[in-house]
């Protein structure tokens, strides 16, 4: 699943938040039939955003869709995640929820289980390496 | 709790809303020192927003603030707060949700209870005419 296109869609996202020197945390939203439907970055420093985490930037990125958009679609990130955006993915009736890591942060995984979505946590080196990076040269921003 | 400034301004932006031919919910974060750190309403039809809920709105109308400011903060929403902005008070940890009504739609509140926040609906007869018009009348946007 390292592999899926949605998911290295949103370790790019994390890339670029990361160049732009900000909190290094990527998303995307991909339909059932693998289609993109958006990706985003978490945009708290670069706009000084209380809500753009990534999955909040990648939903609103994919723009406003029929509810049928969302029918078996996966939410990948780079980062668990937090209360807020494990809300959006219930809202909006994701079915799975693909986690590139959760040792630097553990979000509302169970939560989103209880709620009968599918959760699968990658422990990706990639995503833990920006992560670690961005906590310890920004540990103000985190 | 009817006469809260908090409240009056959350029914404020939810007019605001209906004026502007939105969804007509509105919301405003007041900190624990019965300051508004922020207003604001759902911009769905407005923006084309997936994630500009009226509380998501008010948050992000707050600017980026330290974690102190939330601190006691109450969230006043004109109408049940769905998944989404649930997480988003559960993120940052306000203390109370005082809620117009629920008869339209009733969201995560026994959620934020669990979570041990104070939740409080108010019934409110003007929340509930604001939704009941808008429902009716624009169908398609609901």
């Amino acid at each position: 699943m390292d592999q899926d296109p949605g998911f290295i869609a949103a370790v790019e996202e994390a890339k670029k938040g990361a160049a732009e020197g900000g909190v290094p945390i990527g998303a995307a939203l991909v339909s059932k039939d693998g289609k993109i439907l958006g990706r985003g970055h978490n945009m708290r420093a670069q706009n000084g955003s209380a809500i753009l985490h990534a999955e909040m930037s990648a939903l609103e990125n994919s723009g406003r869709l029929p509810a049928s958009a969302y029918e078996g679609a996966t939410m990948y990130t780079t980062l668990s995640p937090c209360d807020m955006c494990t809300g959006a993915c219930l809202l909006y009736k994701v079915n799975r929820v693909v986690i590139g890591e959760n040792k630097n942060f553990m979000g509302g995984e169970d939560y989103l289980r209880a709620r009968g979505k599918e959760v699968v946590v990658l422990d990706n080196e990639e995503c833990k390496h920006l992560m670690e990076k961005f906590v310890k040269e920004k540990p103000e921003l985190w």
